[in-house]
């Protein structure tokens, strides 16, 4: 239970559609994508017999698996794979021992990961090409209005509302070329074997390719790509957490520098116009940070593999998707509903 | 989407019973839990019409509300209340006038807060009690025998089990103390109005009364005793964290400390024991210090209350309550599961 | 190199006499209290030969170590213990072997710890009873000026200067006590031996004694007394960047809140006047929030005693201890500098 | 006062390259390489008088200013530059004027903390490959050794010594990399003015250029990139934490897969050895994941410029920085104490 899919609470955190790419439905479906591609590809290479492999491969595309059928393996062995691979199996008849056998959990969970990444790192870049746009058009229409600059939280110097704009924006744009560099790292095939030394040869291409990941030399237990992708989440929810606060302080009475068409009500004071996106905007920051932070405890891993610390990307980084999903989505809409932007006009 | 009610992870990490609690359901009933309290207390101390005050109350006794109802309300106002009361209201004909006047979100929320807290802190102590129980046992059974004493990952001196085990449930101990005092300090009622300065003399008393909560001052944007209680739990899934590594540790074929009757399987190698239960000790330790940070970002509020920060706690307390229970059972099944503890003899 | 006595950041961040406290020649003389009270003791109760322990105190007494002395040890050894020890007995001639026999580098670290952070704590309590106060004078004089009450950044309803300084004021009264309860579990001998399980019996109530702690039992490995302290340290300063955030906002032209006897020079603009201390609160205290969350991680101490973990609370908690001081200190110049507050008449 | 400069602590975590690189006189002499540049370039563009300019560049490369000199401005004005400025201009006679003007504190700060990044980033790129060479040395002499492959802290399949070192060698490669991008995200002028939107065209090529940096466009509320490029400090930090718990775990005896050629002392314990490097590797991994939370929140700047938000760097990313360099020598130091590594041949 998170704010995210709560009750009530959703209606202003919820990201559906990330929720969904971060989903079990979506994590299965890509667990059986590999197991799917790794049958037919260790079949081609002749490692697993041709035959086999394909009815393998074939079985797995077709087969119907219900997440919470992993549930219990997923408590007894720490990650959902053992029990997948026995449904799998089970099903398969001859073609059982061409399915998985040489790939390790790690292998179907971060491969698995990777095409979540990639479904996500999409949607957020084309929400952030929206937001940019949506700033670029307020800027041509409103930006040629004057606006106090404040530093420190005091009146400078005039500016105008291009010119805030432009802060808000421009970082937005880089982060849309950092997100496109960390695709590099984070669209990557996972395939190494239990112990991470097993030599896949042209498995891992074939795999890669058919999965449309690239495939490089796989450590299970150097986390930086993944670690590297939250923290580009936690800037592009940190730029948008400076717009909201900016748009918090730009809406106060005595500054009135922003009117929105509608704010949230107050239980007490039907007067109250409450900027909620841009104050939402601010807690989504705030939280991206800290799990940030956690994510980079997440690089302390044992050996050749840690169940403790990878655990703890699956509680962290979720969120982090889904908070900067909604980051974007909120400011999407707190831009929308500007109806006046600016120092007022008297 | 979270790890404690995904599709598959939730076997591992799944708490329900604590995820119950702090539902969109037990929430609501809270809610409602004040709002007919406080309707009660302010017919009876004449500032309600009394007549209209006990009809109000009645119909908020027995209306059916479904949490999604809420939903809208929330992402237009930033919090439940303001559709909930319109809810109530609406349906609840001349006694309307009786329904949450003179109240504010935020007393709606903390109160509901603080029976929820109340409820987890009940749960959390029995299992603190069971798993000092249990280590109790284990102690009595297996405590005797011989433990190398180890410091900075290193042998030092010989100990006994029963050293290694007082060192995990000594501090259990303090901690149900510790819960126990941070009773006074969130199991209140808060009741202050929109700004936080409505006297509502015996009103208030009333109301927590009728809750089982105590009055005393309410300050909004004073959060101490929550973040100091988010706090608490961050030290009992650190105790418990430490248990689980010193577990993990002690399973580590050459020590052989440790004999688990079952462990988690690996899809590659099935000779592997696994120490599941030990490593997600481990992780929920790591993942609550990293959330327990982040309550204490939520300290600063502007003014007289902060949507900002106050909307962070919501975010951060419910999974951290979650990851504090689900450490307490991780903890108690670890312990039953021990087969053998301490240094082989031979 | 730090904030706080760095060349020039010192000149805000400073707070010397915290630094004091947690500096080297303090732990140093708070460790040769301990080896000193520790001979002594074990010399009374007839664990060490009693004429050469009195030698042996005495020569403890008498020595002249500079903290550089200990600078290799530390790096060898990862504790300064060995090294003090060694010069210490390299020094005492016959009364050696009536030095430091039976305690372990934990039991003197941690013990000089407790002296340290019981003088931090007078200093803080001080420190809280003087900005109370200075609140309460405060309130008194301009207590009754109208305040526009203001929640979700937006205004409310109409409150008082008094209503504002009381919900800062009383957090403050609630931390003092927090500060008394704190001392309970921080002003503690430590003293357990190598591996925890040495029993010292009456000699450690006579350590205790001597130097001003309470003798209790000792678990090296159960950081929680030490944990919850900084969780404290940590509240103190939310609230004070509570005070601080409020304060910047009521500095902003348009709300014209707060006028400050001085403020920061802007090198651009002379005629701007910067709420220096009030952001300095904020900083602070978001500071000392992510410091709080890795306390927390060191709770995770493996087997008897974790250098690692342990080793983190020597990176973290004099920074705590310095912010938090400095927080008090910035917050008694701030309030002290207030010439106006409230909405301002016209 | 901090572990990395206190008197003895200093031992195990000082690194004087880097803490002299942060320290307040390499800062002072960024801060006065900038003023040169600016006035130079701004008189060669017309736009102060050329000679007024080129006379005051002259005093202000010879100017001697001692760090404490600006420590009452750093308290009153929150940065040091308006003090710097005003001693500048005070022995500057008629050529006062032509320093400083149009530029503002911030401009001054970040251009200076740019090069402090630059020189910073060449240093830990160096000793990156050091340490590079030193594993891969290390691989050569010994990497054919076999060594249990571990994986959730349970043996799992051999491996070799290579094996491992290339899990901890790969990252580090990449780390090199990313340091080399972060580059042209850090190494960049800050010139914009007072509220960010002054013009200075060719000024600030000429600027960049003389102080080795780039010129591109200055948003002073975005922090992505040193944000980012504390990130990367994390994750290097990181990756040799996660080698400093590979080898304290090897170094226990029972697995005894790690002979040093000397360790720690015990104060009561002189046959242990302790692997005190390898501690400390994860203490600093620990220490920095959570500083890089703390930079994350640094992002929510309000308006032109945040002096609390800004300010939450000065206290975090020295200590990153520190802690970094430390954990690259403390690696070093590790790997170069490397006796035997790989399961014992009997």
């Amino acid at each position: 239970m998170d704010a995210f899919d709560h009750g009530f609470l959703s209606g202003l955190f919820g990201d559906t559609e990330i929720a969904a790419l971060w989903g079990a439905d979506a994590q299965l479906a890509h667990m059986l994508a590999f197991e799917g591609a790794f049958s037919r590809a260790m079949g081609a290479a002749g490692r697993f017999d041709p035959a086999l492999a394909n009815t393998a491969a074939a079985h797995i595309a077709g087969v119907r698996i219900d997440p919470s059928q992993l549930r219990d393996g997923m408590a007894s062995d720490g990650v959902p794979v053992p029990a997948l691979v026995r449904l799998l199996k089970s099903g398969a008849g001859d073609a059982a021992p061409a399915i998985h056998a040489g790939a390790t959990s790690q292998d179907v969970m971060d491969t698995a990961l990777a095409l979540t990444v990639q479904a996500t790192t999409d949607v957020l870049d084309g929400r952030l090409a929206q937001l940019i746009d949506a700033l670029a058009q307020l800027s041509d229409t409103q930006g040629q209005t004057a606006l106090m600059g404040r530093t420190r939280m005091q009146a400078a110097l005039p500016i105008t509302v291009a010119d805030r704009i432009r802060n808000w924006r421009m970082p937005l744009i880089d982060h849309r070329a950092r997100l496109d560099l960390a695709r590099a790292q984070t669209e990557v095939l996972s395939l190494a074997g239990p112990v991470g030394v097993t030599d896949f040869n042209g498995v891992a291409a074939a795999v890669a390719q058919a999965l449309g990941l690239t495939a490089q030399q796989t450590i299970h237990s150097d986390r930086s790509g993944i670690v590297s992708y939250a923290a580009t989440l936690a800037l592009m929810s940190g730029t948008l957490g400076k717009l909201g606060q900016d748009a918090a302080l730009m809406a106060q009475q005595g500054l009135d520098e922003l009117a929105l068409r509608s704010g949230g009500a107050s239980s007490a004071m039907p007067h109250k116009q409450n900027p909620v996106l841009a104050e939402l905007l601010v807690t989504l920051a705030r939280f991206n940070a800290g799990q940030a932070g956690l994510m980079q405890q997440a690089m302390v891993h044992e050996q050749e593999r840690s169940g403790a610390a990878w655990a703890l990307e699956w509680m962290v980084l979720p969120q982090m998707a889904q908070a900067t999903g909604r980051a974007l989505t909120a400011a999407q809409e707190l831009v929308s509903m500007i109806d006046r932007i600016g120092t007022p006009q008297t």
